[in-house]
Parts: C-alpha cells; structure tokens; sequence
C-alpha cells in the first residue's frame, strides 16, 4: 500500500492527529443557484452545524450584500465552540466588513483569498507575481487588526507554479497567516496530484508548526472527497467541506463522506475529527429541507439507499455476517434502523425525543405549538414521519406570517378540462379580498386566484412540487422561486393537500415581496381589492 | 506528481491507449432499491447506452426471474457494437440460464463470480482457497461452452489477500477468462490502496497481455471515481460504472465523471474511450425519467449547477477567460448552452431534431403520435422543455395501456376540509365503473375513489409526486411503488394535472397487477361494480 500511517503523520505539528473540519455550507454551499437560504434558515443551519462539532464555520461573504453582513453576525453571536470565520477579498473594504460583522464572535477568524495562478493573474487581476505577494500580505496584516485568526487562500492554487506557490504562503505566514488553503477551484486534479502538492508544501514552505494547511475541492470531476483525504495524507490539517456536498457547480467535497472516510479508515489514517458522526444524517436532512434540494437515494452516507440492502445476495451474506457488506452501521451516521413511527396516540415525551433525535431542540413555547400542529397532523395521517417532523418543526419560521394569510381555498378540476380556484385572503390590517381564476390543473389554478386577487404577479423562475412520505397521505411540499423587478425570492409551504402547500408558498413570496417594499404592494392590492 | 502518463500506460498491452466502457447500469444499477425498471424501460435505455458507445453492457442476471432473463434476451438480440452480458454465480443452473439468455447477440460475455475474501469465504460460502479456486475454475469453462469470451470477478478483491488473488485470477486466465475483474464491493478502499493492488497484479498476474483488468468501484465513501482512475492508473483497462452513479446502496463509479475526467485530463492519463461525451446529458436524463429519480442539482458532470457559475466573482472571471472557471464546456457532454424551447408554433422538423438530441429516435408511427400530443400540450402550456419532450416519447410505453382506462376524473377540495373525488373508468370488455371517496387533499381522494371502484387496494409503499419545469403550468409526474400479494410493482403517471398524473399512476399499477392476475383483479371488480 502506497499510504500507510506512518507516512500520513507529519512529523513535529502539533496537531497531526487531529484534522479540522472547516464547513462552508453556509457560504460556498448556499452562493450555489437553488440553495439559497434566508437568515432564519442559515441560524437553523448553523446551530445544527455547531452541535455536530464543525471547528470552523464560514458563515458567509459580509462585503456581498447587506443580508450576508446581517446573517453573519448574527451567526457569529450564537456560537461557542465553532471558531466564526467569513470570507474576503484582499480589499480594505471587504476586510473591514468582515472584521465588524464577527465583533461579537467568541472566536473569529478572517478568511481572505486571492488568486495565484497564471491563467487567474492574467485575465482576472492582470497582476504581476510580486504584486499578488504584495496585495496577499496586506490583506493579511489588515485581517488580522479585526479577529483572532487569519486564513489565506491561494485561489486556483492547484494551477498555479508550485514553486511560486511556496512563496507565496511563506510571505502570508510571515505576514501573520495561520491557516494556509490550497483551493482545487475548479475541481480539476487528481488525488496522486494532490497529495504530491501537500507533501511538497508541507516540506518546503516555512511553517514549522505555526501554520496548517487546508484543503479546499470541488468536485467537478467526481473526486472532492478523494482529493481532500489525499491532501490530509499528505500533510493538510483542515479540510472545507459541506453537507450533503452542495456548493459551486458541482459542489465541494461532502463533509459526511470525508469525515466517515476518516473515521471507517482510521486504521490507515490515524486521525481524528470532533464531528459527532450521529448527527450527520439529522444535518443532511434539515439541509434538504431548508433549502428543498432532496439527497439523491444513492448518496454516499445519508442516502436513503446507503444502507439497503436489496439484492437476495447480499441479504444472505448480511444475515450470515454484517462484514460481508456493510463497513459502517447506519446508527453510526444517526439513522435508526428501526424506524420510530408516531402517531396520534404519541406524547410530548416522544416528540421531544425523536425531534433531539432529528437535531431540532424547540424551547417550551415552541414545543408547545409544534405538539398542537403534530396532534393536527396526526389526527388526519395515520402515520407522522421524521420528514414531517422536521417540516413541522420548521414552521416556526417567522417569515412564514403575514400580512396576507388564506382564509380560503377551493378548487375543482375535471379531466381534460380547465380546472378552476376560488381563493379569500386577509390581511393583517383587517382587509379581505377573493379571487378565481382557471389554469391547468388545480395547482395552476390556485396560483393565478391568488395572484390575481393581490394585483401583483411575480413571475414564477422554479416551481417544485414533492409529495414526501411513505402513503398518498404524505406531507406535500412546494417550493418555488419568483422574479420581481429584478430581485429573486424564495418560499416555500407544507400541506397533506400539495395545493394548499403551493398555495402557500406563492403567498409565502408575496409576503416576502410585501415586507420588503409595503408601499408598492399595498397600492396594488387596494387597486385590485372588489 | 506522483502519477504521470508515462507510468500509467503498461507496456506491451495490446489495448494500452483504450479503457473499455463496461456500463452496469441495467444490472448493478437496476437492482437497487427505487431503480428498478420494467423490460420496455430496460430496452429504451439499452438503446441509450449502445448509441452513447458503451464497449460492453450488462443487461441483467438471468437466472434472478423470468423477467431478467426475458429483458436480457431482448436486449442481446438488439446489440450490434456492444458486447452483450450477463451476469452469473459460479453455478451451473445461473451460467445456463445466461448463455441461453445470451443466445441471439451479436457478441456475448457471460460475468462470472465469486467471493475470494477471506470474511466472504467463511461465512458467505463456507469454502477453503482451494475450494473457491476449483469453483471459479469450472465455472469460467462452463461459460465458455455458451459465450464469445468470459469475465471472471473476485468478489471483494479489495478484502482479499493480494497473493491469494493473484493465485485465484492466474487460475482463471488459465481456465480461459479474458477479464479479471477485482471489484471493491464494500466501498471501503482509497485510490492509492487501489493503485497499488493494480500494479501489483499487472506485474504478478501472468496475463501475458492476453487478459484485461477491471475496476468495479462503489462509493461508499464517496471515493468511487477516483478509486475507478487510480486502477486504471495502475494498469487496468476496463471500468464498469453506471450512468448517473446508480447501484448497490451508495451506488458505483459514475459513467459520465468517469469519462469526463479520462477525457479532460487526457494530458496526464494518456488514455481514451469510445464515449459520444456529448450523449451524456441525454442519457443522464432519460434514466431519471426511466426511473423517477432526480438527478441532484450538484451532480458532476450532469447537474443542472454543474456548468452554472452565479456569484459575481466567478461571472467576473468567466466574461475575462472561460478557463478561470471552467475545464470543459457544457456543448462537451450535451447540454445545449441556449436552452431551445418548443412551442405551438413549432413543426415535425424541429421536434425531431430536438427529440434526437435528446436521444430518442421514435420510427415514423411513433412520431406522428408525439407529434399530435406534443401540439396538444403545446396548445395549453406556452413552453415545451425538454423533460416534457422526454416524458411525452416515453408515453408510449404499452405498459402503459389498459385493461383499465381513466374515463372521468373530477376533484372538489377545500381548504381544512376533506376532499371529495368522483371518478370513473372504463375496460377494455366494455364494462363501466365508477366510484367516489374523501381524501387529505385531492390527490389521496383520487387515489382512494380508484382504489375503491376496482375493489383492489394495493399498499402504497412508496409515493412522490413532482412538477417538473419553470411555471405553474410545467408537467407533473406522479411515481409510485406498491406492494400486492408479496409482490411490488412500480408505476408513473404524466400531465400538466399533478392530480391526474397520480390517478394515472396508481391506474398503471393496477394494469400491471390486472395483466399478470387477470382472473383474480376481474372477480374483484365484477364485485366492485355497481
């Protein structure tokens, strides 16, 4: 075996059993189309981050907008053990939104970026290779005036001469940078390649023991995850890395793959992470459902296949042994084998408990709200699954209120005719209005009453609707993406019925719309009031 | 680097500049949970594959059932440039039924198998070294009584001593097999091990350039892929894989990463396929369709991300040089970077051509048929996209053809209330049924009002219901699984009415359970009938 572990210890650094896990769901995995997420979502997201024991978390790019400065720092506040890190570009400006955006960290860290390779110096920067060094050392010095930590990535690095790249990160440590990132930024390298370039970094750059080196892959190549162990095995101590692998393009390296590959090999490795491996399925699915991208069924890890065994062949062989096909248990990674199925005849006790399971701690007031819509639910379902609990508990999303609630909706719909909606809303300040309209399908249908009633009819970019579950009386989902005068919104709604969900989330939208520029909405729905 | 072409080309191999394309899809694919497809699903998908350039396609394990067989059949007659497999055990009744199941291709492969690890061979077999060798021995010269060449597999090779593998696979080559597969069944080994194993064998096995070694790769640990370049790196010539990475729990290497990476890396592996890379897309899709399983919007290769570049920063690169971004392009694997949209206006021609783009070549009847729905869809909604297309040529699957039609179909529903459905059906003998009943929301009364007026009520084991497309009015598709009498069938359903196209569906499988008991489902409906 080429790898072994006496090799993939680097001598003398202090923390060579220990690989830090750098998650950036929250940034490079939401600033991918279809996964973006609202403040509420990321706060949720982050929390549940925290407890599965991520060390550093990239809550989001301050300088990009005014609700990334906002998500950040409110992320930052809540964490306790996760060191707070956000990203900027080598630029004052971005910097200095940075550092105050993490002022009320516990730990916080600036993570600046720019890139190093040819093709990027010429047609990006139009730099000179001095002046990358240059612009890279003041941006470091500046970091590190805002927070306890400074991390510089080299972008592009994987293309860029090795040689200049030694340089370069033996000027960011001198210029006070602890963390060194060598991006695979377009997800075009080999492991063999990878672990090559970390040995030699590790060998030749002057970090002794003051600096670690990370490793961030995409994995437009379908090898994320095996470059990312290859740079560990040569040397990097950090790896960046998402759940469920979503970000740019084809995503990062997945965070469950990596740290189970980790754990499963740890005979050949030799390393550990902090991560608590039972809370990676919980993670997995409260991503899938905050952002409404569903985890393929094959999905390594958290898949809902990734522990079936179908074929008569292997049953046999798991019967006579679980060896024989499985090399990790699902209750290692959070899934119960034994599916806890509740019902209306189930108590708080047991709600509680299977929403811990599920990453979800509602204090009492929210407890007691999640029981009465759970009692709701179960009293029309004859089973309620963790989908729906998770949807339920989710509901509590204050974005989700008004001013436009559904006070009625009616739909009827023949074969191979038009269906038709009646819909009635209120309004929060006392206002009623109703509206029909006919459409394809019921679903259409309810959409154009509602739109048409408001006055305001953003066009619809991404409409899906899911029936989640195991029976026809599954919870259904709809998610969707409107256009606006420019900007994008996103919403969502959950039902038994998928067209009071879509219903919902449309309004969910105009809601957001509302709250966003009241005015305009409000002339629109008086023009269109009867 | 530590992998450079010079060394990944082994000398004196007859097919040293050409990886063999060994695609499972139909088989390892097919036989996971969620996957399975009926014969003409199969067949429609065989098409796919031989056009796309697969060298060699297993289509199935004949000796499973009847339908195995039956499908491997018909698939092995209509092959011309691919090699027709069949799967087989180490048992004289399995390599039977392949050879007789393989008796019209043009070119036949019988795969045998057997578990050489020493946990499989004691509690899976029950059998000493000598005895697995004596039985792969004489399994391999059986098939060769039935078959143009045979492929031998070491079932978890990459858990088996490396000796007693080179042992094992010296017999086969000796008992006349052409292809040594040393397949990581469990998910379990990282590519450097792989490499390793690889050079090993190729410089130990005395193959004498007259057989070839393959890598059978899953992804467990999210690693298959690289795993699949690592063995070809060490001197394997044939990779099986599955289009969209389909399979056995986390599923195998994918076909179109696999490809991507031989071809965009071309420089450094020295090494090519057969694959038209620009069917990949087409063929990614058209298994979605086939089965009802999305592709993840971050899915390398074939995502709808993969070639998506959003934050400003990358737009930003990519206006100044496409390479700060992007290896490959979007036209390299068949996803046309102006998205072309059909509508009413459109003619036979361009539906033809943008049908066969999408790799579906209906003959003349068939066409005229699309054609008349395709303008009667286009007539309601403003846009046809390319899913509708797909799903529209796949509406002509027979399976999906009575006894039982769906003559009337309507919904009431109200917003917190019960929903009503009334609908009715009509029979291929004339009869006329109808029937009515309350549901959580339109699409369970419909379910349930079907259910009832049949008088068979299979259990929903699985349901999802989706709306595919940009607007309200896209295509819903409706899939569902449901057992009866021990045995599942699996069912879809197409409209712009979700809940048509769930009504539809649930009608499909009990056509299905009606064609294969038509005694039993007509008794039961003479008894429904009013």
């Amino acid at each position: 075996m080429t790898t072994d572990s006496s090799s993939t210890a680097p001598p003398g650094d202090v923390a060579s059993q220990q690989v830090r896990i750098f998650d950036t769901t929250l940034r490079d995995g939401e600033q991918a189309p279809g996964f973006s997420m609202n403040r509420q979502a990321k706060l949720r997201m982050a929390q549940m981050l925290e407890s599965l024991g991520v060390d550093v978390m990239e809550t989001g790019f301050p300088a990009a907008s005014p609700d990334d400065f906002a998500a950040v720092a409110e992320i930052s506040r809540q964490l306790r053990n996760t060191t707070a890190c956000a990203l900027a570009r080598c630029q004052a400006a971005d910097i200095e939104a940075a550092g105050r955006a993490l002022e009320g960290a516990h730990r916080s860290r600036i993570h600046v970026f720019l890139s190093t390779s040819p093709l990027h110096r010429e047609f990006k920067l139009g730099k000179s290779k001095s002046e990358v060094i240059d612009l890279a050392c003041s941006g470091i010095e500046r970091a590190l005036q805002y927070c306890d930590e400074v991390e510089f990535s080299a972008e592009d690095a994987l293309r860029t001469e090795p040689d200049y790249l030694i340089e370069v990160f033996n000027a960011a440590i001198a210029a006070g940078a602890s963390t060194l990132n060598a991006p695979d930024t377009v997800g075009f390298t080999t492991p063999a390649e990878v672990e090559a370039l970390f040995r030699q970094l590790y060998r030749e750059v002057r970090h002794q023991g003051r600096a670690i080196f990370s490793a961030h892959c995409h994995d437009d190549l379908g090898m994320a995850v095996a470059n990312s162990l290859a740079a560990v095995a040569g040397g990097a101590r950090q790896i960046e890395c998402t759940i469920n692998g979503i970000g740019e393009r084809a995503g990062n390296a997945s965070l469950e793959e990596v740290v189970m590959a980790l754990k499963v090999r740890s005979p050949l490795y030799g390393l550990q992470t902090r991560i608590d491996t039972r809370k990676l399925y919980p993670a997995s699915r409260l991503l899938s459902q905050l952002t409404g991208q569903s985890v393929p069924r094959n999905k390594a890890i958290v898949g809902e296949n990734a522990f079936a065994h179908e074929s008569g062949i292997h049953q046999h062989g798991m019967l006579k042994h679980r060896g024989t096909y499985e090399i990790m248990t699902p209750q290692d990674v959070g899934i119960a084998e034994t599916r806890l199925v509740l019902g209306k005849h189930s108590g708080r006790a047991a709600l509680r408990q299977r929403l811990q399971v599920l990453g979800q701690q509602p204090d009492e007031a929210a407890m007691e709200d999640i029981f009465s819509r759970f009692k709701a639910l179960a009293d029309r379902k004859s089973e309620v699954h963790d989908d729906d609990l998770i949807a339920l508990a989710l509901g509590q999303d204050p974005d989700a209120v008004g001013p436009w609630h559904l006070g009625r909706l009616s739909t009827h719909s023949d074969l191979g005719g038009r269906a038709r909606a009646t819909i009635g809303l209120h309004h929060d300040d006392g206002r009623q209005i109703s509206g029909e309209a006919q459409g394809d399908g019921p679903v259409d249908a309810a959409l154009k009453a509602i739109a048409d009633a408001i006055g305001l009819s953003p066009q619809l970019t991404e409409f899906q609707i899911r029936a989640v579950g195991a029976g026809s009386d599954a919870q259904g989902q709809a998610h969707l993406s409107v256009s606006h005068q420019g900007r994008h919104w996103r919403a969502s709604g959950v039902s038994t019925d998928v067209i009071e969900a879509a219903a919902q989330a449309l309004l969910s939208a105009i809601n957001r719309i509302q709250r966003s520029t009241p005015d305009q909405v409000d002339a629109a729905a008086r023009r269109a009031a009867p």
